[in-house]
């Protein structure tokens, strides 16, 4: 309200995503107006050979 | 068709998804009309360093 | 916390999204232990035309 | 089962929808080896302001 | 690379979009260390009747 | 831009997720006229007790 969902690569520390939840909730509060408490933000993580871009997987590239 | 994702934090034990997919599919049915093996439901789960409300991930709240 | 997503046609009334999301919302309070107030769903609508199963739009079906 | 959901900037025909959703469907069960029939797929459209690439709306660029 | 989606209910402006987009970027860009161009943003909107909280639509409450 | 997302449960090998990134992406770019190399596809699976289908989980079915 708003939700917020990442879609990534596995591969980030937990201090990455620490930092990465809070910009994005502190983005969303600035520019849409909401309580920062009613932002959730979930980052879904699939493995390098589950994801691709122009073709490739990200294992292969 | 319709297809629902419930995003979570992980933790849930099988018997708690057995009842959420079968409850969640009933609803479906009940409200839209549609036939219960036309709906999917998919849980996407995250670990706790990986979700976040207010700002702060759910492994440091 | 969770979140629910609910992907779908569009062409349901606001009567049916209105059972639907509190339906929902209470399968998964029952199930997940969760306070409702919790709970968010989205119903996202896509037209005919932009939606298909077996490979064929819902608007040649 | 699977399901595909496809998100893009509005601004298709429905002839490029169609075929795109017989292709990734055709893709699907030539890889996954699933029936034709169990495969979903929803185009979620947003506007040129609803979207970005590079910190940029598309309506911008 | 990665890509990010919000679901929120209708009724920004394109400038707070416009803010959004640009802001989320640059969150992603500082904690996971991806160059700018690679972030996608696609804001998914739902009227107040397709959205709802605590079992309750937007639009009832 | 567009963005390809696969929900699915968990099984398929690395040649499957291969062939099946290639060929969705060469549907985008054959009926949206896109270059092959903005399309992303992310595979996000779920385990067989966190996925259903007319209200059962596959593990159960």
């Amino acid at each position: 309200m708003p939700e917020i969902m990442v879609f990534a690569a596995t591969g980030r520390s937990t201090e990455q995503k620490r930092g990465l939840v809070r910009d994005l909730t502190e983005a969303m509060v600035k520019n849409f107006g909401v309580a920062a408490e009613s932002v959730t933000v979930q980052i879904v993580e699939s493995p390098p050979d589950s994801k691709g871009k122009g073709g490739v997987l990200f294992s292969d590239r």
